[in-house]
């Protein structure tokens, strides 16, 4: 019995969805309950295939442009088979081996950019097909291959009994939005490397591609800066257990790499340099241009630079007679936001002249009169975040949102619906306004978290935005077909030592088991 | 310089405050920032004393009627040396020991109540002098024992190499309430059984004394019951993984003990009873007053036992025309809430039989004509509680307070602030009223609440209620006041492996290192 089941409902009429929820129903199947975000096009049909990890391999296609050796592929190889069978150890992998139980999954990619750093315009673009013996992953890039893997393994599944199956399966899939972002407070407080990098690995569970590390801030200045050490050694919570080291960096940015990540680093000023003054006091004014802009475009690897640029407190300027000096000296008279302007002119420029673009929160927008100077302005303030976007777009801007997903915000923990029915696109525009709209992020701001509920605050609440930045919208817009999908996307989560919070009474058969 | 410093601020003059301080800061002190919850009376110096974890020493007093070879307190002698010394493990020991830095802790009680459960009358109280070279530690009981260690634990504090101190303490302590309870539902969903450990671990540290498990309910029916297995093997989530077990129970029982701690069961009916009909549909009235309850009363080694009796759904006894009937013969006509009074007042006269006291939502109360016949109600509804606890107390009946304490609603995890300004006792009533109410107890249902998100919604804002519970309502009014001590508690628990969550913005030396 075959029956391919059609993923887009609009495409089946109800009465043969029936029959085949019926069949299913019938044939007993431990079946997988879907794939999260959901793919833009995927069939599959009641026929499993049995999966044995004695007998299963990961390969690349004859006809590949990367092939073994490609160390980006041939670690995640790695990662995911025990992603796939999660019971299987060397001590209990003494099961009879059958030889028509042999199962391949060929990867092919056109090109080889094993060793290149994912980009904003990186395809991840894949095709899936699962049929008897063997898989199929095809992509343009690496990258692409390192989301039909997350797909994959979220194919298999287990019987009672501990057997791995996976059924017959066709996928096309792509991102709604190229840039699908997270982001992390690490200044409110001091969040562990192995925190981070966990953060990672969940993020590629879910498909998002942007760690925007907001590393430094008025609290604490974690980093450990090369041309500035004393920043972090007198502005961290603690020079030595509170920092991150060039060393540790540079591992988050690889970790990031090895799952298709960008790490996009937020130096926020002029606001929010609090913890900047304590080690570095005259950095402001004659040291900025020097130093810090090209240590951190040499240290971060990503043409993304976020500068920041909000909730600028003009008050401190206003007591300060060096500066209400300058601004007569430059004609600004009292106008404090002409002030910014200048300043963030100045850095917006030097971030070009070292080839980057640069982000800036929508403060800098508001402020700015030659908004031409702009390329990526962050939506993050609530009300009408739509008319920002709008607005921002008119202006011929790129535009990242952020403002639905302030997922730190106080309320219940299980209102990921929230979060799901957030529509980016729903604004009055032109066809050209929509494509600036070049992604979303979610935020995770520090003030109340840290490593002890960082995790099921995030999860799986964060996978809601994901799909609404991965998935085909018109797919996934019912809150009610997401919820058991969702669910079981948890379970899964939980399953690989993710701490997903509960979205509502019930359980996983694996419950989490890290307290 | 040895200057007696006391807690109670309204016995200092402001200047010698002030003064005191300013010795304190001079002095260059990493002094401890205090006990949590608060003592009633507390009077420490400058004076520090070192502590060598090579020749620290638990003992008995000479006069003491528990000895060596008293489980309970050896048991807490070992646990207590850990969380004194946390970096002291045999490999790091080979320290050079000075023989004049020696320190002896004698424990003296009054009773050999070695093999006890902690039950409603049991003394806490117990008087704590630290002074050089040793210190003594007096109680009537060893639950007296058991609350001083762990203020004793509390302070130890470690200066910046390492090294560890106490400063010269005089403490007279006990409870304000008899009852502080924390209530963990294991229905809704499945909490491992080192996560209940952990819970009790962690209620030891805030000088809790009850855990109210509300073992069942309408989701799950995970207690696997001997006089009626099949109530778990079809209404647990899972039979096998997601069931507690009576060996679980008895660990449960055992380990609760060791720490001071009651478990007070409660298998919540009529209502809240959707998951027992799946194993026993013939349960509630021939086979009820057969085997549970007696069973229930010899697993349970505690006085009490919580009856439930909240939120009881007429309809469905309105809908079953055997009930009817039963009302009819019993002449209650169509008044259910009769019906439920009946039903409520023989399973109560079956708990009195059997020795136990019973405790009933205050739904049982409100509806309750012969309301003697009850004897201690949980007031859990919210509005106007402290009206309830007025009624009830008024009645003569007993009291818990529950209403402010639902830590599992939906709301900042910050707000400890909101469980810590309750005022129990803030109601118009006689003295003997006031009496009446014999503790409260913080509340987490399991809606939105597993093993994920348990430990930082529960900590540290379950620590503010139970400094409610335990100290001087007149020393603990100041929520300003009282917020270092707890970040600086929170940090202990951090320290202890106690996932619990951030206040605000800020750090603890020892970040929490569980994920």
């Amino acid at each position: 019995m075959k029956v391919m089941r059609a993923v887009n409902t609009k495409q089946c009429a109800p009465i043969i969805y029936a029959l085949l929820q019926l069949i299913i129903f019938y044939a007993g199947l431990n079946a997988v309950k879907g794939v999260w975000p959901l793919p833009h096009a995927l069939t599959s049909s009641v026929e499993q295939y049995p999966l044995n990890p004695q007998t299963f391999a990961f390969d690349y296609g004859k006809h590949s442009a990367t092939q073994q050796g490609c160390s980006l592929l041939d670690a995640a190889f790695r990662r995911y088979f025990s992603l796939i069978f999660p019971d299987y150890t060397a001590e209990n992998g003494q099961l009879e081996v059958a030889a028509n139980n042999s199962f391949n999954l060929y990867s092919s990619t056109d090109h080889n950019d094993c060793e290149n750093y994912p980009n904003d315009d990186s395809s991840e673009r894949y095709n899936l097909s699962v049929s008897a013996g063997q898989a199929s992953l095809n992509a343009a890039t690496v990258w692409g291959i390192l989301r039909g893997l997350e797909t994959f393994s979220q194919l298999v599944y287990q019987d009672d009994l501990g057997s791995y199956f996976v059924n017959e399966t066709f996928i096309e899939d792509f991102p709604r939005f190229q840039f699908r972002g997270v982001l992390l407070d690490t200044s409110r407080h001091y969040l562990p490397v192995h925190a981070i990098l966990k953060t990672l690995d969940a993020m590629s569970y879910s498909k998002f591609n942007v760690f925007h590390w907001h590393i430094v801030d008025d609290p604490s200045f974690p980093y450990q800066s090369r041309s500035f050490p004393e920043l972090s050694k007198k502005g961290a919570f603690h020079p030595a257990t509170h920092v991150y080291t060039q060393s540790d960096v540079r591992r988050v940015i690889s970790y990031a790499r090895m799952r298709g990540i960008r790490v996009l680093p937020e130096f926020d000023s002029p606001g929010h340099t609090g913890s900047w003054g304590k080690g570095q006091s005259d950095l402001l004014t004659p040291c900025y241009k020097g130093g810090a802009p090209s240590e951190v475009t040499s240290v971060f690897p990503d043409s993304y630079i976020h500068l920041g640029g909000d909730e600028v407190d003009f008050s401190c300027w206003r007591s300060n007679p060096h500066v209400r000096a300058f601004m007569q000296k430059m004609g600004f008279g009292g106008d404090f936001p002409k002030l910014e302007a200048f300043y963030i002119e100045n850095i917006v420029n030097i971030t070009s002249a070292n080839n980057k673009t640069s982000i800036v929160w929508q403060d800098v927008f508001d402020y700015h009169e030659r908004r031409s100077a702009l390329s990526v302005v962050e939506v993050w303030k609530h009300g009408c975040y739509l008319c920002k976007v709008r607005q921002v777009t008119k202006a011929g801007l790129r535009v990242i949102l952020a403002s639905p997903w302030y997922l730190d915000l106080p309320g219940p923990t299980h209102n990921w619906a929230r979060y799901y029915t957030v529509w980016p696109l729903a604004f009055p525009g032109s066809e050209k306004q929509k494509r600036l709209v070049i992604g979303g992020e979610v935020c995770m701001w520090g003030e109340y978290v840290d490593a002890t509920n960082l995790f099921p605050k995030l999860w799986p609440r964060a996978s809601a935005a994901a799909e609404r930045l991965w998935s085909d919208e018109k797919q996934t817009s019912s809150v009610e077909k997401a919820f058991p999908r969702l669910e079981d996307f948890r379970c899964k989560l939980l399953r690989r030592g993710i701490q997903a919070g509960p979205l509502n009474v019930g359980h996983c058969k694996h419950e989490y088991q890290g307290v």
